[in-house]
């Protein structure tokens, strides 16, 4: 029942817990660091993988940032990835599976009338053994497409 | 740290864990009945609730749906609702808080390039002591605005 289905081995490298440190900057922040919980699940029975996260600052308790939604196979070598977010933001990206890497670029932003304005987003996902490496670049507020966060997660 | 934010407090009637029974419909399928747990979480220190839910077949173990977002306050009596489904959809919401109901109307349903299409949704739910109740309608695949969805679902 809760075995991978077999469309799924292509992203197999993402299953995992994954805990580790990032860093965030953006023109119109303060740089920070964070630490961060992510968790990839096999749908149950069905091609797709759930994701989820969650960070909070670096030394501390305060919780940042978080953000769930699902990855599906789309097309050879494809992949597909829908994200929602606490801050009201929906991402729609089409990524491309390379060995141990994914690399999305977002097909559709979408805002709730409350949220803060995001253009464009990019999300690259590298795994080699039992170490995740992100990064995610973003169009936002005005600001050209540029990196805003990069982290590196262990596979507990 | 895990205190709900005062934000949420009119929408505080959401939260729990909630299992029960659903039926869905839609012209262009077979009815079904099916088993459901949806889970609403306050967000650690954030004015946000985090829902994700599961269903499968009633009487088996098959998985059917699931999906997973973010309710947050948006104006006076006023929420939004961000959705991602393992599916290819995301939807936006507007909503208006009632007394132990709220209902969403979808501002933006979009679709990833493999995705089934659908139009527009509403959700409405609805909670009297430990009973939750809800209805999704949806217009889809060409088909008018209709019910497809109702469940009840006990705080468990």
């Amino acid at each position: 029942m809760s075995r991978a289905h077999p469309d799924l081995d292509s992203l197999a490298f993402l299953v995992g817990t994954w805990k580790g440190h990032g860093n965030g900057r953006y023109p119109t922040i303060e740089p920070f660091e964070y630490v961060e919980e992510a968790v990839f699940t096999p749908g149950p029975g069905k091609p797709f993988i759930a994701y989820r996260q969650r960070t909070r600052r670096a030394g501390g308790a305060e919780p940042l940032h978080s953000e769930s939604g699902y990855i599906r196979p789309g097309g050879p070598d494809g992949a597909e990835l829908v994200i929602a977010q606490p801050t009201g933001i929906v991402e729609i990206h089409t990524g491309e599976i390379g060995r141990d890497e994914v690399c999305f670029r977002s097909k559709d932003v979408r805002l709730s009338p409350t949220a803060v304005e995001v253009a464009r987003v990019e999300r690259s996902i590298r795994v080699v053994g039992d170490t995740m490496r992100y990064r995610l670049s973003m169009a936002a507020v005005g600001q050209p497409l540029q990196v805003h966060l990069e982290a590196e997660l262990t596979r507990v």
